[in-house]
Formats: C-alpha cells, sequence, structure tokens
C-alpha cells in the first residue's frame, strides 16, 4: 500500500485487493473458490484501468446479493449444445463465474471446430467486456464477446423512451511483440459510469454524450436523469446497440428491451442478463505465429503513420490499458478516498477485516 | 420500363436487368450460369435500394475483367476446414460469385452445428453487405458479414495516412410478421460513394463527412482527395474499422492496411478482397417461432414508442430497404440518364443488345 498524501489516493496490490473482494464475498456466502475467481476478474479490470467495473462494484455486489437478486450457489450449466456451440443457463449466479464457465467452454470447443458461440442467459453483470475477449488470447484465439447492458439508458434514433442498453462490443486479437489489440466500447458516445462520474465531480459534459427529451443538448450530469445517451454515429450506433442486444439476450431467452432491469436502482430483481462469446482459433486460418506477425506489421504501420497536427501518439485499441495494467500490476490499484471509506465501512458491516491489512 | 419524363429517369424491370447484366458479363467471359448468379445478386442490391452496388457497378467491373485484374474462370474452394469453420479462396473470381459460395458454405455448417464462420480470401467487390448477411434467413440462421472495403479512406484516429478502409458490418435477424431486421453499414459517417454522388451533383458535404489534413472539416466533395472520411464515434469507429479489417482481412491472408488496392483508381491489380461470414442457426437456441415472435415484439415496441418532437416515424435497421424492395419488385429500379447512357454506350462496346430491349 502506497499513499499519495496531497489526495488521500492509496495503492493496493493485487494480492491484497484480491483477498479483500474475496473475503467480503465468502462472508455475503460464495464459496471460497467462487469467491477467489471473482476477486480475481474484477482485481483484472481495476489493473487495466476499468475503474467503473472492478472493485467499485463490490459494494453493489454485496447488496444485491444480501437482497437475494443474485445467486450465490448456481449451477451453472448447459441447456443446449453441438461441437461448435452452447447456450449456458447461469442460473443467477455471479456474472464472472458464469462467463468463465462460458468463456473456457467456448475455447475447448474453438479448440476443435476452429470456432465456437456460446450464448449466456440468467447472468448478471461481469465487469468490463474486455476481460472476456481477452482470455482466449491465451490459446492463440480471437476473442469476441457481446453484452446487454443492466440499464436501458439508450433510446432507439429518433425516439425518446430508453428501450436499448449501452451494449458493448470487445474483439480481442492476439499479436506476436506487440500487446494484443483490444477493443471494448459501448454503442454509446459515452458509457453512462462516465457520466455518473463527472455529476460526482461537479464537472459539465460535453455536448453530443446525451440529449434531454425535447431533443435538447444536456451537459449537466445532475440532470441525467431528464436525457439519454447517444448512440455512436447517429442510427448506426443504435442500429448496432440493437442487434448486440439481440445476439447476446433475446437469443439466449436473456432480458433485452422492455426486460432489462436496471441494477442501479433495483437490488432485489434478477437481472437476467445476456451475453455472447465467439473463441476463433487462429491456426485453423494460419500458422499462429505468421498472422501475429501481420498484426505488428499493422500495429506498426498504424503507429509509425502520419498524425495530424498537433497529435503526439496514434494508439491501438487496448493500448492505454496495457499500459496501465504494467504500471499497475508493479506500483499497485489507486483507489480514491471515498472509495476506501466506503470499502471500509463495507468490511464493517460484513465483520470481515478491512482492505488495508493483508 | 417506366419513363418519368421530367427527369429522364427510366425505371427497368428485374428480368431485363438481370438479362442485360448476364449478357454483359457472359460478353467478357463468365460462363453464363456464373453470369446469371452474379446478374441475380446486382439486381437484388438495385430492389433494396443500395443503388451505389448493383448495376452501376456494371462498367467498373467489365473493365476490370478486361484488363485481366478478376478471373471469369475460377476455381472457388476450401482451403482449410472443420464442421464449423472453413477458409475459402476465391481465386479471384467475382466477389459475388465467391461470396454465394462461402454463405451456402456457412448455412450448411450452422446447419449441422448451430454456428460457422466462413473466412474469405482472394475475392473481390461483392456488392453490398447485407446480400450475405441476409441469404441465412431464408433457413431461420441469422447472418453476420463482415469485410475489408476495396480503397483505403480512413486515417487511425489522429493520423491522416489513409490505411484503413469503410469496412462494413450487416447483420441480419429473422422476425415472424416484421421483416427482418437488417443492419448494413460502414465503419465511417458517410460512405465514400455518398461523397463521390455529392460531387457529381454539385452539392457540398455536411460538415462531420470528412476532415483535410490540416484537420479542418472538408465540406466541398470535389476536394475530396484532399481528405479522408471520418470515423463513427470518433476512436470508436476507428477501433471497429480496425478489427473488422483484421477478421474479414489479415486473419484470411486477404489485403488489409497498406496491402489494400483502390479498386477506383486501379484496374489491372487484383485486389485480394476478404470477407467473413457467419450464420448462426436459431433453433438451437429457443423454437424458431418463439424466437421469430421475441424479435416482433421488440419491433413493434421501438417502432410504437415516444418520439423526439418533429420526428415522424422510429425506423428498423433495414426497413426502409425492405419498402424500397417492395416497390422496387413491382415498379422497377430506376435509373437516371447518366447511368442509362453510360450502360447504352457498354452495350455498344460489347456488341450486345442494349439494357431497353429484353
Amino acid at each position: 500500500m502506497t499513499e499519495r498524501p496531497s489526495t488521500g489516493v492509496r495503492s493496493y496490490a493485487t494480492p491484497q485487493l484480491e483477498a479483500f473482494i474475496a473475503r467480503a464475498l465468502g462472508a455475503v456466502g460464495l464459496p471460497p473458490s467462487d469467491a477467489a475467481e471473482v476477486a480475481r476478474l474484477m482485481v483484472r479490470a481495476d489493473l487495466r484501468g476499468a475503474d467503473g467495473h472492478g472493485i467499485f462494484r463490490l459494494p453493489q455486489y454485496v447488496r444485491r446479493i444480501r437482497a437475494g437478486a443474485v445467486n450465490v450457489r448456481p449451477r451453472i450449466g448447459v441447456a443446449s449444445e453441438t461441437e461448435a456451440m452452447a447456450l449456458v443457463d447461469g442460473d443467477n449466479g455471479m456474472g464472472h463465474l458464469v462467463m468463465g464457465f462460458a468463456t473456457r467452454l467456448a475455447m475447448d470447443k474453438a479448440a476443435r471446430q476452429a470456432v465456437s458461440w456460446v450464448g449466456v442467459r440468467r447472468s448478471n453483470h461481469a465487469g468490463p467486456a474486455a476481460l472476456y475477449a481477452m482470455m482466449p488470447l491465451e490459446r492463440d484465439m480471437i476473442g469476441l464477446y457481446l453484452a446487454v447492458g443492466n440499464a436501458n439508458h439508450l433510446p432507439p434514433w429518433g425516439g425518446i423512451e430508453m428501450l436499448l442498453s449501452t451494449n458493448p462490443i470487445a474483439v480481442a486479437i492476439p499479436a506476436a511483440e506487440e500487446p494484443p489489440i483490444v477493443l471494448d466500447m459501448a454503442t454509446t458516445v459515452a458509457a453512462y459510469g462516465k457520466v455518473k462520474t463527472a455529476a460526482q465531480r461537479g464537472e459539465m459534459i460535453p455536448e453530443g454524450w446525451m440529449l434531454d427529451t425535447r431533443g435538447q443538448p444536456l451537459t449537466d450530469p445532475r440532470r441525467a436523469d431528464e436525457g439519454f445517451l447517444l448512440p455512436i454515429g447517429g442510427y448506426k450506433g443504435y442500429g448496432l446497440s440493437l442487434v448486440f442486444g439481440l445476439l447476446a439476450g433475446t437469443l439466449n431467452g436473456a432480458a433485452n428491451g422492455r426486460d432489462v432491469v436496471d441494477f442501479n436502482k433495483d437490488d432485489v430483481t434478477p437481472t437476467n442478463t445476456g451475453h455472447a462469446i465467439v473463441a476463433l482459433d487462429v491456426r485453423r486460418f494460419a500458422p499462429a505465429d505468421a498472422f501475429k506477425r501481420r498484426v505488428d506489421t499493422l500495429i506498426r504501420d498504424i503507429r509509425c503513420s502520419k498524425r495530424l497536427p498537433g497529435v503526439e501518439r496514434i494508439r491501438l485499441p487496448g493500448e492505454q490499458s496495457h499500459v496501465t495494467f504494467v504500471e499497475r500490476s508493479k506500483d499497485g490499484v489507486p483507489l480514491n478516498p471515498a472509495l476506501q471509506a466506503q470499502l471500509h465501512r463495507l468490511a464493517e458491516d460484513l465483520g470481515i477485516a478491512p482492505l488495508s491489512r493483508l
């Protein structure tokens, strides 16, 4: 643990964070091995800089588990399958466990059939999309992940009723010497978490993020409840959110459209979250090394290409997260004082040792 | 054939158009059955309103075939496969033939394994993305199509070197009583064809479509060569274009990045176009009727939801194309006088009967 005195921000090492999360989840009923797996994935999110998807979510997860909205002893199973496909029923378990199961299954199937598609229903929030898209990288596979978000903030294009979510896509592609390409994006201009963060900080948000119901730009995030997020590329982002929702939600019998439960406002209703994970085994297309070298070439062509005036560096998707991962793996994950205090109260509440002690 | 006298626009019936295209392609060496298949798919593009991807392309196709850039007697084959995956080598044949082969293969594999992924290399321009994503609909399957565009108009975010194309995605999802949902979109704000159309008409283009190399908005489409297209959602659209290019191009050993041949400027170099088609059999996830009814429900929830002031109708992706398809199937495909004249010259040049005669 290191402290930056002026701000109250403290950094915590991976083992500390994992152990604390596992203690908290164990205290509300998760078996130790499940609690440890969720903890490992949540901290991986923090290490990569997805601060809204890691330990930040722990108080909410604990609240929902205690309210009975999440099953701490799920029987995660396969409802339908072929050699290349499966439909996984998460039995309302923690999303990380369900998606861990689904992604391992997808990799095993892709190892035999070169491609696999695993759909998931009755899951829960599982952290950042990149977590699962990246798992197949270890086996020289490409990962593609889609999900239905856990709150509707997006109306159809031209509408004001929020029938769609920020439904993200993540794609991870292995490289040789370069870090992998990891795209992880919501289909809205800004994720809703960024709006909430701005509100907490007392900052305004840029035009183009949100509209109010009269169609006027909404730039005061404290008024976020009076408006909605805008999709990327206008009707195109609406179309992407819609088809990702159909593929990750409706196809699997998971929530989509009016069925989506806003898990920020509702602690008691199971979300029936849907996901889809696709694994592609590079080796059936080309020797893995040859493919990864070609990816390196493209990465370097892009990075070294001519820049617009004032642009210092051209980045690849996932590059900044990779840098953050390397830094935080060494220096720890910085947590702001408000979050530290929240986690301290959580520890007291659960009667477990606080984060500061290993 | 019907004429609107004031504009010189004439409408042509499907059999006329198909027969003319087949005559032209036959005259430059395609076997009759291949010429007929390409013609059928090109006219289907026109019927759905994809005017830049149908008969409009015929003179260019003929020019490239005559220059030896396209193989009129390809041996389209499978370079690698499993029960769920294939890598198709198009042997530099017409893209429509190659993608027809690949999509039929994908559907057959998905019928057994529920999902299939077919990558394609050494193909050519194949018309609009929706054509191939829609084919699986007939078998209650979902289609997902990706391609590398045939000219680089997009720099990486922050850059000015056009290393990427408008790489499109199309997804088609069957419904019960409603028309299917068919998303077909470039990853740029505007397709390059729209810029060219504006230039022909002497119109300006909106801010947000293009920048010049100093980073200033470019709104005069006659200056298009001095600038580049902008991606949807800034760095997000750049990321989508990049990963679609890797999946449809690099993975298959097809052109991507610096290898891409600008087929608008170069009539002689094979393009080594890459595509990917994914078919998903709905029935392994849910009874097809139940799924399609759920899609209908979502479509109607969206269409009937509250609208922004001034918005008359909320549309679903593919709805306008479906309306156009129904209209043009009845009334024919309207062609402007410039295109009519171009096709007339083509007929003379090839020594075939012109379009106006059946």
